[in-house]
């Protein structure tokens, strides 16, 4: 609550409004707790993920219940204007996710507010914002425009394409990723939306999709189910085996440089579920095409081959694991079907894409199950680097 | 929690599984509990509204936090058909409000399952359905295919057009409205999606629209803010003024026939919201607009004629009020400004809208100061008909 009242205080502050425009007790309240407050580092309230640290946050935290996931391309190509942005960034993430509103006390009325304001009140609810880099950053038609080509990681490869793939390049790539998780989609959103807001006009956004519903990735969570009804992530890496996040999620050399120590590489897929092929499907032939039974989520007794638990399985897959972040996004009525359109954001954290999401989706596309019922229609990468010093910024190593 | 148990235990009967498919303790517990329950009829717990009752769910209800709205149009023009529809979706409301699965168990494994099952094991949170019958299900085109236009009820207009108007058919109308609230997401969709998909081949879906961030309609609740960053729901009807709903919300004769008394009229508008003209005003140009301070929610002491919070107030509109249960809607990124894109869907619940909405909007629409900022995209108007009785179904007395 204190992170809270705090950023109303500064809300307050910020919009110019003097005490008399401050109307509410509650405000006033506020106000009076943040002024006694001491001015010593605070305890970070249970609903605060801390933003600095070794690694970024929203990778190796429990997944949040929302997502808002933006991709936005640079339009300025002076480096000093990346540095800007990635500065910029930096403090507004830090400071959204600890409850504070972004910027600072602006002395005229008539400029629009720094923050605008849709989550003054709430609590941040767990709020994670991840920045990556994708391969166009760094050489894009051939061109070095920041002085980055040499500095490009190899695992941050372009993908090859899959099968069964029908990418629309208007919702794939983006030379700049954010992921905003947060248990409030109020909040999700308003992250994002000041974050596109922040980087104009230095980046404009590619694509921008939000939704709900995560894969598991923690022992501390129930088991979430998606659209298909099925249960998500019995498998996946848990946030809590630090030993399976060192050996499979965190980047470290020689294949990574030294500037992504620390970090890991997302692969984002947008899936789109047939959902109307998938309600009319027996139950058997969903169960076959899992690989589980549907209610309680047990593994099949018969195991048939082409089921996409076994062929996803790290026993056909050199062993290798990928940390999973699923959310589901809905988007009305499918027009060629007249049912529910629906699909699975997949979102995939790892040490190096080429010996794990690249194989592993060549086992799988157009082999499994699944294969059926799915297609991908978005894709990109990203090199999320390592997390953040106070006082420092994201890609600092980089870019600094 | 019983009834999720009971949910989990009535669909593992459904689907055909037999005890030895069946995995987990959680299940097993949920079976062993059921089988103890006392038969006769259970306490309601708290994520339970109850579906059955003089007024239909969902509208006198204090608002849940996310909403699917789903329009279809019947392709059948049987009265026998639309009869068997609304049996099979009031059976199927009532059961997934009270926490249960949709269905009877099925025979055979190598059918659908009769529930798509991604709320299995979650709670019904505060879920709510509420139907509607649009003009065109009394005369569309001209034709009476259902017997029922001598039923029409005259507040059941077709709305004029208001200035600044640019409505989409593709989003508007419809012979049938759904309206979905629960406090979890996947729970409303998981409802949407179900009601849609056991219309089939009767009625065919037009549009659905999912969402967040209810505006207030309860003394029970914080005042939430919409994506503008202002708190939206201060002057609108509580839930709990009984005396204000009995006035404004329920329909009632002469002016509506026997079979609405009970029930009340909802109109429908998706309105998008140009959010980056909006985050580039000044905070005085915001504030102006709304009629009230951003961050306290106070009204402003001098007050310009066209703010919003005026033209739309009972003192400008012959004392009339509405019950409103706005939800924000976002929809990724707007193609012609590169600035994120939002709206609201504004659900209006009246006695009649031709002395409520009608002449509120005409007083308000290119008037107020929000008209630079907001288009109405969509637009439905729908009877929503009294509660039922149990062992009834909705509409019963316009079609039985």
């Amino acid at each position: 609550m204190k992170a809270t009242r705090r950023g109303f205080l500064r809300s307050a502050g910020l919009t110019g409004l003097g005490a008399s425009a401050i109307g509410t007790g509650a405000l006033l309240a506020g106000n009076d707790q943040a002024l006694a407050a001491p001015a010593g580092p605070a305890r970070v309230p249970a609903d605060v993920v801390p933003f600095y640290g070794t690694h970024q946050a929203g990778i190796a935290t429990p997944a949040q219940n929302f997502f808002q996931f933006a991709s936005l391309d640079m339009v300025s190509s002076a480096p000093a204007d990346l540095r800007k942005l990635l500065r910029r960034w930096t403090d507004a993430a830090a400071a959204m996710s600890a409850g504070r509103t972004i910027g600072s006390p602006s002395p005229h009325r008539n400029t629009p507010p720094a923050d605008t304001g849709e989550a003054l009140g709430l609590s941040p609810a767990r709020l994670t914002v991840t920045f990556g880099f994708g391969p166009t950053l760094f050489t894009s038609n051939g061109e070095d425009r920041f002085g980055l080509a040499k500095h490009r990681p190899a695992p941050l490869v372009d993908l090859p394409a899959f099968s069964g793939d029908a990418l629309d390049p208007q919702i794939s790539g983006g030379d700049l990723g954010i992921q905003v998780c947060s248990d409030d989609p109020q909040v999700a959103f308003h992250a994002a939306h000041d974050l596109i807001r922040l980087a104009h006009p230095i980046a404009e956004p590619n694509w921008l999709l939000g939704g709900f519903g995560r894969t598991g990735n923690s022992t501390s969570q129930p088991l979430p189910r998606n659209l298909m009804g099925f249960q998500d992530g019995t498998a996946n890496i848990k946030v809590e085996d630090t030993a399976a996040l060192d050996r499979f999620v965190w980047a470290a050399g020689p294949a990574s440089p030294a500037w992504m120590h620390g970090g890991s590489y997302l692969v984002a897929r947008r899936i789109q579920i047939a959902l109307g092929l998938w309600d009319a499907s027996g139950l058997d032939t969903q169960e076959e095409a899992i690989g589980r039974h549907k209610v309680s989520g047990t593994r099949l007794t018969l195991m048939p081959s082409f089921a996409h638990i076994l062929l996803a399985s790290p026993r056909l897959n050199g062993e290798q694991q990928i940390l999973r972040r699923g959310y589901s996004y809905t988007t009305g009525i499918d027009p060629t079907t007249d049912t529910t359109a629906a699909g699975v954001m997949f979102l995939v954290y790892q040490r190096d894409p080429r010996k794990q999401f690249i194989p592993i989706q060549e086992s799988i596309a157009g082999n499994d199950g699944l294969s059926t019922y799915i297609t991908h229609i978005g894709s990109a990468i990203f090199a999320c680097p390592p997390g953040v010093r106070r006082g420092g910024y994201v890609g600092e190593a980089l870019v600094g």
